[in-house]
């Protein structure tokens, strides 16, 4: 056996598509023979997934069988085109589908896709459905995806690490080659296309040497092998490059992004990735930001930059996706006045309508980076003629790195749905990505992946929740997280209403306990430098990133008013920008990310600042014994080596939170002076 | 030409063996003749220095005549026995020399060695009157090194990095092999023999896999060719070994020192590596110490480890070097109670007189690490039973890293002169090691080196007088500071009163300076962990090394009081004890490393100890000001190269001074909220 087939039997491996045996559905005759009405690559592993599926929920692998009129009970997978439903093309978007179940004369269950991917897509909501124990016999689903982009970012490197990663290495590099085994990177299309995933960048953001050959004839071949895999689940490849290309492997001096040259070598390169992949989605750009070369080199701007990498991929319809991530990571922590939060904001808005239209600004869900706890940036619906994609961070970077659990959908589902007042009330974040609120040609969501080449893909295996969560959290974000829980927790774990209830509940409580025994009130940073893991109050206080706390003996935070800080505030619409600015009116878990204020401030909560700090620091370590607690009552419900890898990530969790608690406890105590009102053991 | 040939051409490379052309030496006739009377492989080396250097001074290469009547004006070579001058016997220890001159009948002088490592010796301070301006027609010295084991110890790994090495990569190893050009390792064996080095350990005392090698056959032919260099200069090499070889290679399960077996294989280990280097030195060893295995593995005491390989070592003449770096480096923060500091003292202390006779214990000038600012150990004199060396570490790790300029004399000869008491009042360190207060078999100075393959062998070349003075003053700890300096000085670059006053004061005030702007009144550790480098007032605070300072809004320091702190200070002679003890006679200088003070503590000096950390603190980034001026006054006057490296040093360690200026001061006006009497910016 290889060692993908060797993986492929652990449940940890097969995450949510465990396909669990269920007795009730052994003799359906229905699930016995699958109708295929066309023929093409996608819907080839529909039927591959509905067969594995079925077999191993039933015991019997279904049939594939010509029948047309109806003569049999089956599964019936079709285009609108291929059924003539053609009526259904109002209800669907491109990548919509239907599930509808007859029951006479036979039994027959329809897949319907807008493209052959509708079908893929409505194929794994039927196995869903299947495995959470939901009646199938009674199906008439209408459902589009909400959001257009749904995009995985990897930070793989050549060599095989991966940027903050913390699930092993790369599942696609080794050793600055292609892994050619790809059984794995089919599990892996197989297991994002069952969630919506519909384009995937494989490289880091950050491009270096070796990375930056990904576009060259050398190593095409093997990109478009992993793209051909790709392609199958209807999924795009995406590559990062190095902005800095015509220098560094094109031969020219310059990167001049008005440099007819240099617009020339992007559009013959493009053309020539194109005959290697035919549906290339696109370059992924982190350009002018942490020491990456960018058009600011040349005195140009980012959309000079943007457009010439847009112009050359317009024929193809591929599509530029422009990270927004830039700032001053050279600032002096003595300087005041400038606010890193400010950075993305004031680089793009000024360009707003400058873009091509096969341009979209990546902004991340912050204007800082990912911290536990962040408002949200105030770039989203601040460019209406600009297409946007919002970025989440699904490895747990300031998290916890997938020792600590940490379940995001809870913080996604919040940004999402804040509303950015850009067109009145109303205009919430989704509305924004989804496109809908200022029509935007292209929109979407994207994400920073938490998967290696661990046998659970994630590390912790209660992480790949957040991996499951992200893609059905970004195909509806009107999803209620409960949904998108009990989902997941069924098909990982089974049935079993203890498992259900006793994991729904670590998971839901998991970001505030995690927020509680680290960084208070918004105001982040408070981690080790460099790697990011473990608390350090002082780690980035001194540093030339532009992050800090500010905290002396009378108080802490950061003070972004208009009125006598920063002016960030001014970047929201007036209705948020009224909510930030008055320490009257803003939300506890964000007070010391906009206000720096006495330790002895009041908080809405009731408490002071100080003893905020004390209580949830004692009350997170005190979360985590709970979460221990739960997890070890499911001894014997889960098999157990599922059940001893987390047990011992919920050990580690909470020595470390340990370290959290009494490190930043001691710090605020040795600073302020002020002693914790209920007398607990403070160092 | 090879790399060695080119970089032999330039003065950086060069050190203070520069040999530089003086007009009034140039027709001597004393100087174009050399005498030998006895012909070893040492004396070899002696003839071809003086050979090198009077060509380069003189212009002209002394010819090797056969004179012994005295009928020519030369250079004479000889040992005591070869001149039958016996009578010198009583007058020399074993590396001692004689030098006379006479001016008739013919003008001779005498280089005569107890042995022929005498002669060498002879014939470098005969060389460095030459170029120190001396006069050399009036010679009649008897100088005889005050301390009997002159070692260097390399902290250099196999793959060619150095642990704590800041000068580039190691000169004896790269990818896990030797560097087979062996011409650079004869100019290191020339630079040390010529300041009377006569052991060298050539790799880390943290031993990994590949060094753990260096015993076996497949290197051992390599070892020996690096010590038919280092002999020919007078030089016994010694390993580094790795406490569990018995393990690691030699086929057994266990390491257990009482072990017959693990006893039998050093036995035989031991002397299969005599076959290769019939004087080879011995081992060093560090053992239980950061995660190196050691002897309590198997509940055996250091004497116990020791003992073992010291059998081994006995009929050889080797010697074993056990160092006392041993303590708790997963310590609790939260644990008041540990203290680091006691660590060595507690350890080897009990165990005086049951070591061998020739094993050495090895200990670090001061309880912690090589701090800026540390007390003695008060394990010196405490073992009249126990072989001491005493360990000094002359690359820069926690001063400054060889970018900035700290000057090591002035810290050592404190040591060196600090009075343990051990035999009442006199009993200082040197005399401690030198043998001479408890008459041990063996005993001397030991130091980690600061050199590397770089061009200058110590990066920042002004860190070459810190090698150069390190071996003047342990041949004798009584040499002032400024007959060191100006041997360096004016050998280093010539003897313009200009250069050699500017500079003289440069590095005289150059450690202070250094401490001033860093951690203050002797509390250390306020550096970025892992690197060691910056400032970081927290970076080891909430660590598990134990490495404390305990500020908090109210004071700072370390309690090591026996009255109600660690009691660390009971581990110094009574004298010393009650220094320490009480905060009103310990000494400014050392007053946090011995006690917690509040801010507002009144120093010796007249200021409180808040006053005192603002005032170093501008002053130091003042004095490197200074510093930097004085070098540019020197412009023109040093050769441009020479000029502009230490220039571009002197640059970045302004730069940095102001970056520790600003974070310290900030840190403790955050923490104590005291302004500064005289209103300096403070952020």
């Amino acid at each position: 056996m290889t060692l993908v087939e060797t993986l492929q039997k652990t449940d940890e491996y097969k995450c949510w598509l465990r396909y669990e045996r269920k007795k009730d559905l052994a003799n359906i005759e229905a699930l016995k023979k699958i109708v295929v009405l066309e023929k093409t690559e996608i819907i080839k592993s529909a039927v591959e997934e509905l067969k594995r599926g079925i077999l191993s929920i039933t015991g019997i692998e279904p049939e594939v069988i010509a029948d047309r009129e109806g003569n049999n009970s089956a599964i019936v997978l079709a285009t609108v085109d291929s059924s003539n439903m053609t009526t259904l093309n109002r209800s669907l978007n491109n990548d919509g589908y239907m599930l509808q179940s007859f029951t006479k004369p036979k039994e027959r269950i329809y897949l319907t896709g807008k493209t052959d991917k509708g079908v893929l897509y409505a194929a794994f909501h039927f196995l869903r459905i299947l495995q959470t124990n939901r009646d199938y016999q009674q199906l008439d689903i209408i459902e589009n995806p909400k959001t257009q982009l749904r995009m995985i970012n990897h930070w793989d490197n050549m060599d095989g690490s991966i940027e903050r990663g913390y699930a092993g290495h790369s599942i696609f590099f080794e050793n600055n080659q292609f892994i050619l085994d790809y059984g794995r990177i089919k599990d892996y299309a197989r297991l994002m296309a069952s969630i919506g995933i519909n384009g995937i960048s494989i490289n880091n953001v950050n491009v270096h040497k070796a990375e930056t050959n990904l576009i060259t004839k050398e190593l095409l071949p093997d990109v478009a092998k992993v793209a051909n895999i790709f392609r199958q689940y209807g999924i795009r490849l995406f590559l990062s490059i190095n902005y800095a290309s015509t220098i560094e492997i094109g031969g020219l001096s310059t990167a001049d992004p008005l440099d007819p040259q240099v617009r020339e070598w992007w559009t013959k390169k493009t053309a020539e990735i194109y005959q290697y992949i035919e549906d290339f989605g696109g370059f992924v750009v982190k350009a002018d930001s942490e020491h990456r070369p960018g058009p600011f080199t040349y005195n140009r701007n980012h959309a000079d930059g943007a457009n010439m990498l847009g112009e050359a991929l317009l024929p193809f319809d591929g599509i530029v996706i422009w990270r927004c991530f830039v700032y001053d990571c050279l600032q002096d922590w003595r300087d005041r006045t400038t606010d890193r939060a400010k950075a993305a904001y004031d680089h793009f808005k000024p360009l707003d309508g400058q873009f091509l239209e096969n341009v979209i600004l990546q902004i991340k869900n912050g204007p800082m980076d990912f911290q536990v706890r962040e408002p949200v940036s105030p770039l989203f619906g601040a460019m209406p003629e600009t297409n946007q994609v919002l970025e989440f961070q699904i490895t747990q970077e300031y998290t916890g790195q997938q020792k600590h659990l940490c379940y995001l959908i809870p913080q996604w589902k919040k940004v999402l749905d804040f509303d950015t007042y850009a067109k009145g009330e109303g205009s919430t974040v989704k509305k924004v990505v989804d496109g809908t609120l200022f029509h935007y040609k292209y929109s979407g969501i994207s994400a920073v992946t938490n998967i290696g080449n661990e046998s659970s893909w994630t590390g912790h295996i209660l992480a790949q929740a957040n991996l499951y969560g992200y893609g059905r959290l970004i195909w509806n974000p009107d999803l209620p997280e409960a949904t998108i829980t009990d989902e997941w927790v069924t098909q990982t774990f089974g049935k079993h209403p203890k498992i259900l209830n006793t994991v729904k509940e670590m998971l839901a409580d998991s970001w505030s306990i995690y927020e509680k025994y680290t960084a208070p009130l918004g105001v982040g940073w408070m981690v080790n430098p460099n790697h990011h893991y473990g608390p350090n109050v002082d780690g980035y206080e001194y540093s030339p990133w532009g992050t800090y706390h500010f905290a002396d003996w009378k108080g802490i935070g950061v003070n972004r008013t208009k009125k006598d800080g920063t002016g960030y505030t001014e970047q929201y619409f007036p209705e948020n920008f009224d909510m930030y600015e008055s320490v009257e009116t803003c939300p506890d878990e964000l007070v010391l990310f906009f206000h720096h204020v006495p330790y002895t401030h009041v908080l809405k909560s009731g408490t002071t600042v100080i003893q905020h700090i004390y209580n949830t620091h004692f009350e997170g370590v005190e979360d985590v014994e709970n979460l221990l607690e739960s997890w070890i009552s499911l001894n014997g419900f889960v098999d157990e080596k599922r059940y001893n890898d987390i047990l011992q990530r919920l050990t580690i969790q909470l020595e470390h939170s340990k370290e959290w608690r009494d490190i930043i406890n001691t710090y605020f105590y040795r600073k302020s002076g002020i002693n914790d009102e209920l007398n607990r053991v403070i160092y």
